[in-house]
C-alpha cells in the first residue's frame, strides 16, 4: 500500500490530513497517512506552551506562541472553506480573535475529521533520506528510534520556529535579558521596564504593542532600513539601527541612545531542516514565491517529496488547505506532475513577477493568483477569494489609521458571506485573552 | 590508517587530543584524530556564549555558563598533571578563579600542544552508528551534511547542556520569566526584583548567591528533599517544594507562598545523546558510576565507542584527562580490553559500592578510588590525588563556614606542591571577574 508521511500536525500538517479524510469520506480510496508530531499534542504554533529553548525532551521548541496574541489579520482571510467559523462556534463571531479561539477553531475541524489517530505524537523525525524508490525516515518516539519507509514525505513543519539571532558589539555583556520573540511569552515581564525591540515586520510590531499595553514603561523599536511609521501610541518610538550595547546602554546609528533593561530580537526565522537529507532539502529565504517548490509545494529534483506553507505569506491557513488539497491529488493521480524543465519553467515565470512586485497590494494580489490557481486545480470548496483580496488591503488601510484600532473592526466571510459582529471591547483595553470571554455576545 | 573520532572540544575533549599529542611527542606513532566541534570555538561549557536557546545555525546551544562564574571548587582539585597552574601563569594564583582564567588555562595547554587543527569547528554531529566493522559519523559543518567513517569514536559532548525541566501548575500563567539555569547568563537581570529559585544542588546554590550579590530584592530557594542549609546572607532564604504557581504567588507545600518577579529552575541536566544511535547510546543518570561504561570509559556492549566525564563530579579536568590517557592506551593496544561479562562484573562491583554511601566525604573517596585505578593504569604525570581527597573534604567544612566566603581560601598543588595566594579582594565583594584584575598582585 502507498504510505505517506506528514511531518508536523499544525495548521499544514491538518490540512494535509483534512485532505486526505475529505477523499476518503467521498469514497476514494486513499493511500495510508502517518503524521509525525514532535510535540504532545496538535495545532502546531498554536499550541501554547511556557517552555523556551529546549522542550521536556531535550528537543527545540517548536512554539513561538505568545500569551495574549491575538490574530493580526481579519479571520476572514484564513477562514477553512469546508468549515467556515459560523459552523464551528454555531454563530458569526468577531473578526480578530484571540489565540485560544483559533486554536479551538482549527483543532475543532481536525476533531470533527476523526484524524488524530492518524498522528503519531511525541515523535521527532530525526532523518529523512531518499534511497532511489522510497523515503527512509527515522524517528525518535522517546523510546528508541525506528526507521519507515515511505513514498511520499510531505514537510508540514512550518518556518516560524528557528530564530535568526544576529549579533551587535556589546551583546555579551549587556546586564539583562537579551532573547529573541521565538522565546517571547508573557508582555507582563516588561511591566515597569524599558524594553529594546529589534526588528520592523510583524513580530517587531505586534511585541511592541503587546509589551506597551501590559504596562512596559517604554519600547524602543529600532529599525534597520526603514521604520513601520505607525501612529505609536504613547511609550513606543522607532529608532534607526543598533551600533552597539555599551552596558545598559543602547547606541544607534543616528548618534541617539537609550538605557533599556532588555532586548528582545524580532529578526526573523529560518527556515530550518537539518532533519532532512541534503538533496531533499528546501533552502529559502521567507519569499511569496520558494525556489524549488512547483506549484509551492512539489520539490522539483524528486516531486515526491512535498512541503507545505514555506512561503512567506500573507494567506495562511486557507492557503495551507489548497496546497494539501494539490499535494493529495497529486498522489491519487488526479493532477499530473510534469517534467522538470517545465516545473522549473513555470517557478521561473513566478519568480519573475515576484521581482516587479512594488508594495503590499501587489504582494496580496500576486498570493492571491497563486491561490486562484491551486482552486482551479482542485475541488477545494470555492470561496470568494476576491473578497479576502479586498479585506486584506483594506485591513492595511485600517492599520495606517490606527495601530491599535485595526483589530476593532469586522469583515464579512468569504464562505458564508455573514458580516463578523464587532467585539464587545476595544482590543487596546482588553487584556482578556480567553475564548470565553471573547465569545461572551452581552 | 586507524581513525578516530571526538566528538566535542571542551576539557574531555581536549584532554583526548592532549593524551594522543603527548605520546606523538614521545615517538608513538598515533592514529588519524579528528575532532568534530560544533561551536566557532573551543573551550566547550567555558566558551561564554551571550546566546541561549538555539545558537545561530538553530542547534541548540550548547553553554550553560553564565557570566561571573567563579569556579567552585579549588582549582588544585582539578589541576592538569602535565600543565600545572603555575607553568600556564608564571606564578602561584590564587585557589578559585573565575571563568576567563580556567577558560585561558584549558585552552592555554591546547594551544601549546598545537591540537587545533585537528579540530572541525562548526561542525555538528547528527548521527553515529555502527555498520558492523566501522563507525558511520554524520555531520553537518553548515555548509552541507557528509558522512565519515572512523575506528573509534570517543564522545565527550559533557552532560550539562541538555536541561531537564519539570512543570508545574501555573507555569503557563506566570506572568514574568521561567528559566533553567542553562538559560542563567547575567545576574544583573534579576537586580531588584524577587526571584525563586527551584533546586538544592550546585546551580541553585551558585546563582542564589550570584542573583543576591549583584542586587536581587530577594532570592527564595525551593528543595524537593533537602534545604542545602547553608548560612545564607540576608536576602536568600529556603523553602520547601513548590505546589503551584497562582499568578505571580508562588505557593509551596508547606502553606506558605511568596510573590516573585521570575523563576529561575535548577533541576538539573539530561544526558542527552540524540545523535547517537540506540545500540551505542549512553542511557544514564548522573551518578558517581555509570552504568555500561567499563573503566568508566568503554561502552561495554561494543568497547570501540567510548565516553569521557559522563559521571557525576567532583574530580573534573584530571578526572577527564585519566579517561582520556586511558581511552588512548585502550585505543593503542597498550591496554587490554577484557571480555565483556568481566566488564559488567566490574562496574557491578562499583554501583553495589555506590550504594553504600552515606555522605560526601564517602563520595569523594569513591571518586578517587577511581582515579587512583587509572593512574595505576597509565603513565599520566603523578599527583598527589590524596592530598585532593583531603582538599575536597577541607572545602566542605569551608563551604558549611561560610557560604560566601569558601571561595577566600587557599589551598597548595598536588602537582608542584606550591601554595596558592590568597585573592586581593572577597569573592563577596569583588564584582569584577575579568583575568586582569584577578591575576593582579597589588
Amino acid at each position: 500500500m502507498t504510505r505517506v508521511a506528514v511531518i508536523g500536525a499544525g495548521p499544514s500538517g491538518l490540512a494535509q490530513l483534512q485532505a486526505f479524510a475529505t477523499a476518503a469520506r467521498a469514497g476514494i480510496e486513499v493511500p495510508e497517512v502517518v503524521c509525525f508530531e514532535k510535540q504532545g499534542d496538535w495545532g502546531g504554533l498554536w499550541n501554547y506552551t511556557w517552555r523556551t529553548g529546549l522542550d521536556e525532551h531535550g528537543d527545540p521548541v517548536h512554539g513561538s506562541m505568545y500569551r495574549y496574541l491575538w490574530s493580526n489579520g481579519p479571520k476572514e482571510c484564513l477562514e477553512f472553506a469546508d468549515y467556515p467559523f459560523d459552523t464551528h462556534f454555531g454563530k458569526p463571531i468577531p473578526s480578530f480573535p484571540p489565540r485560544a479561539v483559533l486554536y479551538d477553531y482549527i483543532t475543532g475541524r481536525a476533531r470533527a475529521s476523526g484524524v488524530r489517530d492518524q498522528i503519531r505524537f511525541n515523535t521527532a523525525v530525526r532523518w529523512v533520506s531518499w534511497d532511489g524508490s522510497r523515503f527512509s525516515v527515522s524517528v525518535d518516539d522517546r523510546t528508541g528510534s525506528r526507521t519507515e519507509e515511505f513514498d511520499y514525505v510531505i514537510v508540514a513543519t512550518g518556518h516560524f520556529s528557528t530564530p535568526n539571532v544576529p549579533e551587535y558589539p556589546g551583546f555579551d555583556t549587556f546586564p539583562g535579558r537579551i532573547m529573541h520573540s521565538h522565546d517571547f511569552r508573557d508582555a507582563s515581564e516588561f511591566a515597569g521596564r524599558d524594553l529594546l525591540v529589534m526588528g520592523s515586520s510583524y513580530s517587531a510590531e505586534d511585541i511592541a504593542l503587546q509589551s506597551a499595553k501590559y504596562g512596559a514603561k517604554s519600547v524602543t523599536i529600532s529599525y534597520r532600513s526603514a521604520p513601520m511609521g505607525f501612529g505609536w501610541p504613547s511609550g513606543i518610538s522607532e529608532v534607526p539601527g543598533l551600533e552597539r550595547m555599551d552596558g545598559r546602554t543602547a547606541v544607534f546609528t543616528d548618534g541617539t541612545s537609550r538605557e533599556v533593561d532588555a532586548i528582545v530580537l524580532c529578526t526573523g526565522y529560518q527556515h530550518s531542516f537539518p532533519f532532512i537529507a541534503d538533496d531533499l532539502r528546501l533552502r529559502t529565504a521567507n519569499l511569496l514565491c520558494t525556489p524549488n517548490l512547483y506549484n509551492g509545494v512539489l520539490w522539483i529534483d524528486n516531486p515526491r517529496m512535498m512541503y507545505l506553507g514555506m512561503q512567506d505569506q500573507y494567506y495562511t491557513f486557507s492557503m495551507f488547505d489548497l496546497q494539501a488539497w494539490y499535494a493529495r491529488d497529486v498522489i491519487l493521480g488526479r493532477l499530473p506532475v510534469p517534467p522538470r524543465e517545465d516545473m522549473a519553467a513555470h517557478i521561473d515565470g513566478w519568480t519573475a513577477r515576484l521581482q516587479t512586485l512594488a508594495n503590499p497590494e501587489e504582494e496580496i494580489d500576486y498570493q492571491a493568483d497563486y491561490l486562484r490557481d491551486l482552486m482551479k486545480d482542485t475541488d477545494y470548496p470555492d470561496f470568494d477569494l476576491d473578497l479576502t483580496r479586498r479585506h486584506f488591503k483594506v485591513w492595511e488601510h485600517h492599520k495606517e489609521e490606527s495601530i491599535t484600532g485595526y483589530r476593532d473592526r469586522a469583515f464579512t466571510s468569504p464562505c458564508t458571506g455573514s458580516q463578523a459582529p464587532l467585539h464587545h471591547t476595544p482590543w487596546w483595553t482588553e487584556p482578556d485573552d480567553t475564548l470565553a470571554t471573547f465569545l461572551r455576545t452581552e
